[in-house]
């Protein structure tokens, strides 16, 4: 099974794929979707073609997309939302599954400890997937998300999103 | 020119669809895409497949879509936001060129009071396009949405937008 990993952002979304064959974890790649700083259209534009491009080259099973947590500024938090809903529109337009997890649940799955920093993230990212160095933060959390939808691999939520259901932190929505 | 209006929700979004022929403005459709109670996925996935029907269905020249403010909720602005990013993915996917309208320029330009109620906007709604009833309440707001940027009908936005070039507030973006 072949997981694609999102972390999206305003600015710059993450992704990173992560092949999944019975206990084993493969990196297959990783970078970052940078929408620059146009108009909101051209942005909304650059995220399609970018997933678009990702999803055309890596052939994902399935998009493991990580759920934003809310910013206390209220214009960041809109601006975050409509570039995580342009990233689900690109997704379900591709045809994939879309699983969703909590950054919390990220970080309890691949470090142990859902309130982990960003470096331990990155650090234990490489140690899994036997990386040569730490990868690009977005990146890193891109692959921290894949890895997070991993360990669901062998487990019902992967049954039922192979069937084309959707399965939300977790569990069937 | 025939302007599609688009007011974005996290469960309704309202659409109106307003030809434009030189001073005269003509209701051509309205109504309302309904995302209903599933999943974010399956949410995301009804407004993709409503905004392309009606699209399918009313060939737009452009779409106008209204910007939502922030609501005092967090979770609920980042829903709104999700829905948005959502009905643009749709609109760029679509190859409409976007024009852009706070609520505030929404009500300036259909009532000529940018803090004008509901009710005055759907009454204005009714009497600009002649209709012989007050539209429902999203579908009114797009409507309005589409009667807002068809004063730009005849100026450099229009032509700009025409060219496929992005329109923000009424200015180039």
């Amino acid at each position: 099974m072949r997981i694609l990993g999102i972390d999206p952002g305003s600015r710059v979304t993450g992704f990173g794929i992560v092949d999944v064959a019975g206990q084993s974890r493969n990196y297959v790649a990783s970078g970052c979707i940078r929408t620059g700083g146009g108009s909101l259209p051209e942005r909304v534009r650059a995220l399609l073609d970018g997933i678009a491009e990702v999803v055309a080259t890596y052939h994902p099973d399935i998009a493991a997309v990580e759920q934003v947590f809310v910013n206390v500024n209220p214009a960041s938090t809109l601006m975050l939302g409509q570039a995580r809903g342009a990233v689900l529109a690109a997704l379900v337009h591709a045809g994939l599954p879309i699983a969703e997890y909590t950054a919390l649940q990220v970080k309890q799955a691949v470090v142990g400890n859902g309130h982990a920093g960003k470096d331990q993230v990155g650090q234990m990212v490489q140690r899994l997937l036997r990386l040569s160095g730490v990868p690009q933060a977005d990146a890193a959390d891109a692959l921290a998300v894949a890895l997070a939808h991993s360990q669901h691999a062998g487990g019902a939520a992967a049954q039922l999103a192979k069937l084309g259901l959707t399965v939300k932190r977790g569990r069937l929505a």
